[in-house]
């Protein structure tokens, strides 16, 4: 009795800032018209997929600061993806900048202050149109203030609030199929700590869409893309393995506004194995049946935890933030 | 200023029940002249590297499984390596059954008792001989009840306690060179918490040594032994990215006593990528430059665990044991 669920990874190229939102919209109403042509009953689209990944830039103007966050899910700006979704019924996780007056925590104020609008956030949303879940990006790369003389910046601890729900799993139901799944956004996939409080509800599956440097584009050395895009993979196909869990990751690729992500994008099996990957950067759908039953052997076997974890060890993992050396 | 330690991977090929001591400490010091002759000062032993992994059997004699452990380190039968490592100025990681009249706790007794007579055990050695650090095994895989109707077992569980040292690091000196290190034994690898309560000591080398089968020796239905070498790798790769640490990963390799294991030893730097993977499942030597500066751009960037981690939502890693799903 297999429990397959048909998925579809969605890689976007880039959004540029001066996108209509109309046209990213029909961008992501023609992936999902692709994926379910394919049969797919779950779209993965990309973190914050509906604008160009606006912490790359100080952003002293409320109001267009304003105009990257969602004021609620759905709004009738993304209506018509629901609307498509539904009609073709197919749920999907979608990344967004989500809008919450009560994370505007700016502090003191003044020209340093940091500008929290609301969380990196991502929800994962039934093919009848409900909202199954909601995570909030807890792992917040980047800085909270300006460093001076860059021209480009990674500003998401400025822009956002750490996400304050912890890393819930979700039961889907069919059409997507009977099964848990869990969400991470960008950066937490190279948190095992992030994949580990999922594995620990039982996560069949883990959505994860991203937005990662290709590059240094203020020109320092750094990784190489082919790197970057290792370290990527990497991370998603162990994490997958350790949590006996299917993996999808998805990228937002490209050169945006001058910058460059990351593809790669990739469905990974509970061993770890990748089952496909994109070959652009650009908008490009890959479609694969996962079986969730193919999560049990892991599960039962070499990673069952009541059997083998033996948490009063990892009790740093709790007890510390950061590094505590030896004395 | 690199700091670099030149380490030895000394895999090892089977170590056969009936191969008398003196045989199997003549082919580890052989397997040290060679890393010291290409300039190691540190070699990587396999876990349990003395003798065959007895665990795959079911021992009712005492007297033979007492033969399996070493009642303290060192130990007359060892320390011709000792004396050899002292002479050539190398340090080293050795995997042995610890002896520890302490982890008696056999149960009621019966046929079916557990019979623990020890810890699955590493030291860490340095060049003078002193021994820096000792790792007993947390996470012992297999069952502590014989499994009836099957050739081949799978015992930590019965013959050895769970290690109840924590995963300590420890700080190395010259000639070895200034770092932190710290050790894990095979099952533990996959395990990423292991990984993060050494990453939160700053190690900036892990030291692994393992015996894993390459197949189901009861002829089961299971994994390939490239399948099993693939997850070896993967989790040496992401967990030593992850924590931005080197990794070396030793197996004890190749028809040890009817059932196979796998080799696939490693060495990995920082970034997980592999710099020298063994290609034999027989005695074999990899040696690598490391340069523990190397893990300052993970340490201080992408993993400034400091900046980034978010502990408050980690609490389900020590909370709780077992998978608790949604509801």
């Amino acid at each position: 009795m297999a429990r397959i669920v048909r998925v579809a990874a969605c890689q976007m190229g880039p959004v540029q800032r001066a996108d209509p939102r109309e046209a990213t919209l029909a961008r992501l109403i023609a992936l999902l018209e692709k994926a379910a042509a394919e049969g797919a009953r779950l779209a993965v689209f990309p973190e914050l997929a509906l604008t160009t990944f606006f912490p790359r830039w100080p952003i002293e103007d409320e109001a267009e600061l304003l105009s990257y966050f969602e004021p609620e899910m759905p709004n009738p700006n993304v209506q018509p993806l629901f609307d498509r979704a539904r009609a073709l019924g197919v749920g999907f996780y979608l990344g967004y900048a989500e809008l919450d007056r009560g994370a505007f925590d700016d502090g003191p104020g003044g020209d340093g202050a940091v500008r929290r609008r609301g969380y990196n956030s991502a929800v994962l949303v039934a093919p009848d149109g409900t909202i199954l879940g909601k995570y909030r990006k807890v792992h917040l790369p980047g800085s909270e203030r300006v460093r001076p003389g860059q021209r480009w910046q990674q500003l998401e601890k400025r822009y956002f609030a750490y996400g304050d729900l912890g890393f819930p799993a979700f039961r889907t139901e069919a059409p997507i199929g009977p099964g848990i799944m869990g969400m991470l956004i960008c950066n937490d996939r190279r948190w095992p700590e992030a994949w580990r409080c999922l594995g620990l509800q039982g996560a069949e599956m883990v959505l994860v869409g991203y937005n990662s440097a290709a590059y240094d584009p203020n020109g320092g050395e750094g990784e190489s893309a082919a790197l970057r895009t290792f370290h990527s993979t990497l991370v998603a196909q162990a994490n997958a393995y350790m949590n006996a869990t299917w993996a999808v990751a998805v990228a937002k690729a490209g050169e945006e506004d001058g910058a460059g992500l990351i593809g790669g994008s990739c469905i990974v099996d509970p061993n770890g194995q990748v089952v496909a990957q994109a070959t652009t950067l650009g908008d490009e759908v890959l479609v694969a049946d996962c079986d969730l039953d193919a999560t049990r052997q892991g599960k039962t076997k070499m990673f069952d935890f009541a059997a083998h974890r033996r948490p009063q060890h990892y009790r740093r993992i709790v007890d510390q933030v950061g590094v505590v050396p030896p004395s």
